[in-house]
């Protein structure tokens, strides 16, 4: 901070606030109330959060706890937050505040500009790549919490062909998956998705929905399992009854790909080295494209967070940072195969963190 | 729109694009890529999307759809967004953006800022009352779906004294009441809290936590349990081995309160009538007061949207708006005891949606 010249961090997103306070809560579910954290260059960690999350927030260690009684219609604790912010910064303070790629100001838009007149002397600066940087190498505590909720999905995802059956709706095998992560000590399953269809799926981020798998289909069940606050995200494929040829290949080709990731993810190569890395296998296999637009990225108290393995971004990989490989293609019109596991870089070779998918597709009869 | 002088709505958070597209997915999860939707006051919708929601969004009503390959560390949409927004507006125009209390921007305030210096004569109005007087409203379709959220999660309520004990924690009970919801339907409950302590509980937001369960406690676990996309949002409480009557009383008096409030919501009634038929009551009863700020709200494809059940809140109750009543109240130092149901407003009487609580405090033994 004192680098960039920063005189405070002002945080507004659960994750953000989280990660300085420690605080976790499944209230923020609720967009009614804004929750600001104050992380000054000098001094300890103001909260300036609703009254609602006092006692929870002093469970933690912040101590200098301001509240106000929220909602307010006329006054939502943008008063408060200003007082807040002109105790820890001189007269042409700098605050910073996440703006660029993948941030949000969680606070409404009208009550951000009615702060920024109210403080005309100070200005806002791009705190994003500051709080990308913290966030992207984890605490061996953190990776513990990853990589417990990678086991609970893994084992989630093996049992899978011991519930699964041709007849059976994306929706019946994925709430059969849920209970299994659940049963198995998840804390919650915010994400899962289910893409099926005959000898391939044509996307990777829609429901489940109530189709039956019918022979020669291809599903695919992504998800993003959480213990205490911690995310995997990884997925599997299956083939019902039967698979083609050109099915079995580009599973092949894709589980290939992802060899060439988990090899060439070594501290000091870059996000795009990865990229470089699973594309070249994906190119020479017969990839017809890819519309996810990058194959992986950082992960942690978010589904996706950090960088993108992709052309253009050099964030340099470092020990400590946990990583989803994602290597996916169209293999022909509307058919895609997307693979992804998740692993924690190392010195030398990474730590596999999901449990590594079959080398072939699994066919469940 | 035409009486606000709105040109085009710009829609960024996941329930309003979904509010008028109908597109269903858990993908918002990942905070990488801005989705934008545009409403015109003249002609159809315009999805503006990354290219991996191609698919999603073609299999909804929506036909003019553009997509960039995201993300895009130069350029995340907001050009292909620019040329949408100069097609239906005029150099001139108006556009309709949630600002207001509860809204939020789903997009960097970086990118947001270079958008709007790159349309320099139109303006950023709010749109947030027209937003949430349309959504307030309910289609019996939604109804249905809310209606059946709350069967789900009542069942679960019911059946939980069949499975919770003396020593077991509140992570537990929530772990068997979770999977016990999706068994019985529920899509995914993306909020569960739980608040344990001697004689009563000092939050209602956090938790579950490994704490055990012992003779003399007071649980609440509130949830917001979802079925295709809407939310149920309601609350119980037990006590464990005993209870003293200074509990029971509070319970007693909350439910009390439940009831006036259900008498007082009535077509033409306020938000804040809502609130001072449940406020009576329970200053009758010897409220301490409430750290909550509120005695409900709206309910549908939030855990919370829409108005406040507070003084000021003069929000007109129709017949059609899903609301939450959720009387709360502090009756000794640390000790809170809320209740939640949920009803949808009628001709005449309301409806309740979640299965009444008991009327007396159930004892867990």
């Amino acid at each position: 901070m004192a680098t960039a010249g920063l005189d405070v961090l002002l945080l507004t997103c659960e994750p953000e606030v989280r990660y300085f306070s420690g605080f976790l809560s499944r209230f923020w579910e609720s967009p009614t109330r804004p929750w600001f954290l104050l992380v000054p260059v000098r001094g300890k960690p103001i909260a300036v959060i609703p009254e609602i999350g006092a006692a929870g927030m002093a469970a933690t260690w912040i101590e200098d706890i301001r509240t106000w009684s929220a909602p307010d219609l006329k006054d939502d604790g943008i008063s408060l937050l200003k007082g807040a912010l002109d105790d820890v910064t001189e007269a042409q303070g700098r605050i910073g505040l996440a703006m660029d790629l993948e941030s949000h100001l969680r606070m409404p838009l009208r009550d951000f500009e009615a702060l920024r007149a109210r403080l005309p002397g100070k200005a806002f600066v791009d705190a994003g790549p500051l709080l990308r940087s913290l966030r992207g190498v984890k605490s061996e505590a953190e990776i513990d919490k990853i990589r417990y909720a990678c086991h609970v999905a893994s084992s989630g995802f093996e049992a899978l062909p011991g519930h699964a059956a041709l007849g059976q709706s994306e929706r019946e095998i994925c709430r059969q998956l849920k209970i299994n992560m659940l049963s198995g000590g998840a804390d919650s399953t915010p994400y899962v998705i289910a893409g099926s269809g005959p000898g391939g799926y044509d996307n990777i981020i829609m429901g489940p929905t109530d189709r039956q798998l019918g022979a020669g289909d291809v599903l695919i069940i992504d998800t993003g399992t959480t213990y205490d606050g911690y995310f995997c995200d990884f997925d599997r494929n299956w083939a019902f009854g039967r698979s083609d040829d050109e099915v079995r290949r580009a599973y092949e080709v894709v589980f290939a790909a992802t060899e060439a990731g988990y090899q060439a993810a070594r501290p000091g190569a870059t996000a795009a080295d990865l990229w470089a890395a699973m594309a070249r296998v994906m190119e020479a296999g017969g990839s017809l494209g890819n519309e996810v637009g990058r194959l992986g990225h950082g992960l942690g108290m978010q589904l996706t967070e950090g960088h993108s393995n992709m052309p253009g971004d050099e964030t340099i990989l470092q020990p400590g940072m946990v990583v989803t490989l994602e290597p996916g293609m169209t293999f022909a019109p509307q058919r895609m195969m997307v693979h992804e596991e998740n692993i924690v870089i190392r010195e030398g070779e990474a730590e596999w963190l999901s449990w590594r998918a079959a080398p072939e597709l699994p066919i469940i009869k």
